[in-house]
């Protein structure tokens, strides 16, 4: 693996190239992580778990979206520290995700058991289930910590200037700030979904749109010293896509193939999850349809027949359908605003794949 | 409340004082908080329990340990900058013990519920018990996130010096390393605890001597530009003294009268803890008598009554008295460091009481 793209120009950004250029970053900290571990016997568990979940898939868009921002504000040729900035996020991604499925009781992520699950079946022996359950979803909280605190070492060791760090802080610590709360209006809202679309529309506002689009492009553009009203011309593009990302993601989680996802499609419908999708569902079911979804939804131990009855419901209040409008006028919004936007035409070029990836997805 | 130390001379170090002006910063910094998510029609809930938890109790020993690292490392007068970096350290303390509440089932902290369980009660309604519990307990994780998080912010907001923030954030990344370390091996080895001396002995090395007692006098002597052999002294007065302390907390956490430590003392033998007073009763106790108490340790439903028949073993075994042998060696380790250390009497005196009340304490 090399440490920079190889053949980043500004006729046409080289997104599998950052990609792995991002990676690379991500292995030489976990690399250097594991050799410490070792020398001080601690468990080598915690670095080979968060190596798995780094390197088993994943988009890397938070990553991806940081270079753009780079390039978007002015940057040339992503060197070093924006790309161990950008891998910052991606380990910063980690851990949300495995704090997320311990709070979602979501067995699998990513076509792999979730981190939880590894880690209790690792230390399952001369333990009842309960305790190793426990004890897995500890270990779990734990590694998620530590991944935390990692996205930071990533950041201070990046080798950026002072002046890059003064810039950067405040937007990843508002990052950091909006996803929590935004993860916890999700999780609070869960278990009893009502009709509210603002509601819904806020959520996803916080922990997707900001989280996943806007920030790591912000991140991107101040580390090359992209001035306020650039970032706000990013936000135009941002928010519209980010929201349509995460609507898919809602439609997915209901409707999308296991197999594709790499995650069940049983699990948001068994948290009750209060999504754009059942809140239209809930708006446009007659009362009775209306009663039995709500039955349905939140119940732990739905089946796979119970699922498809809820499906059924909700497919036939025309939800999914408006849902994908949402989507389209969202993502035509955020393309609109590339056209008017101040870029370089590779860097257009690439945020408008990008966008078409985040939304047009199986996965 | 004084923003600044009113009275901090280097006859006499105002610990009373230091901690009014790092409960300040926090003060500040979570009304901040507190605006911004009005603002934005947030939930009050996250503020307003971490701000009940901060505020509850607490011996502040790793804020004010800081700030007798600073003047330790030739600093004068603490200013905002170096309080508001002591005042980080508490935010990080909390997001610990919120997390390691979860972790240990720990139902009171502080004398208070702990956060996990205040979060249960607060999104009961219209959950079962066990959904109930599953919610408080990731909204839990949530809060304690945010408080990770928040310990940055309140670093990068502290108005540091590049230079301080480049001589301080890699300790403050090792010392993050460390306590998860720490509380992974802690975790892991619960539930079956042996008589394996050096392994509990790593633990709390890595949980609480280098956590609480080393780092933030590293950080805080680091603020004030120390070179590197004056971390080393600070480290050989720190360790044994951080040991110590965390005997003390063991001995506590199964000896101790919950009404003083404000949280019970069962927790700890129900949880299996593979602590030094627990290998070192296996060590001595009879072949019969080991067995026994490892049937007890570890039982999640352990009665008061089993509790006692445990701390009977214990006492007979006479492993309480070597722990308390231990703390008294460690802490006179601890002082005799100090004749030899190169700091003003102040700073010694202020170093020489916090190890009284850190070794020498009912709560």
């Amino acid at each position: 693996m090399t440490t920079s793209p190889t053949s980043v120009t500004m006729s046409q950004l080289d997104l599998p190239g950052i990609r792995r250029a991002v990676d690379a970053r991500l292995d030489v900290f976990l690399t250097d992580k594991e050799h410490q571990a070792a020398g001080h016997r601690l468990p080598a568990e915690v670095t080979s778990v968060l190596r798995n979940f780094l390197f088993a898939a994943g988009k890397r868009l938070r990553p991806l979206l940081c270079v753009c921002g780079w390039y978007a504000g002015g940057g040339h040729r992503a060197q070093k520290g924006v790309l161990q900035a950008a891998a910052a996020l991606e380990m910063f991604h980690a851990f949300a995700l495995i704090h997320d499925d311990i709070m979602d009781h979501s067995d699998t992520r990513r076509g792999h058991p979730a981190i939880h699950r590894t880690l209790t079946t690792r230390h399952s022996q001369g333990r009842s289930t309960a305790a190793a359950d426990h004890v897995g979803a500890s270990a779990a909280i734990l590694v998620g910590d530590l991944a935390l605190a990692w996205s930071d070492e990533l950041l201070h060791t990046a080798g950026l200037t002072p002046r890059q760090l003064t810039d950067i802080l405040p937007l990843v610590d508002a990052m950091r700030t909006e996803v929590m709360y935004g993860q916890y209006l999700d999780l609070t809202s869960s278990g009893h979904p009502t009709d509210g679309l603002e509601h819904a529309l806020a959520i996803i506002r916080y922990k997707t749109a900001k989280y996943t689009v806007e920030r790591p492009l912000h991140i991107g553009a101040a580390l090359a010293g992209a001035p306020p009203p650039l970032l706000a011309v990013l936000s135009a593009f941002a928010l519209p896509l980010g929201d349509a990302f995460q609507l898919r993601d809602d439609l997915l989680g209901v409707f999308g193939d296991p197999t594709s996802t790499g995650k069940p499609n049983l699990d948001d419908l068994r948290a009750g999850k209060h999504t754009v999708l059942i809140a239209l569902a809930l708006q446009h079911a007659s009362h009775a349809r209306a009663d039995q979804l709500r039955l349905l939804l939140g119940c732990p131990n739905l089946t796979e027949d119970q699922a498809e009855a809820a499906r059924r419901i909700i497919t036939a209040t025309g939800a999914p359908a408006m849902v994908e409008e949402m989507i389209t006028e969202r993502y035509e919004r955020a393309m609109a605003s590339l056209e008017t936007a101040p870029f370089a035409p590779a860097v257009a070029g690439a945020l408008g794949s990008l966008a078409d990836s985040a939304v047009r997805r199986h996965t």
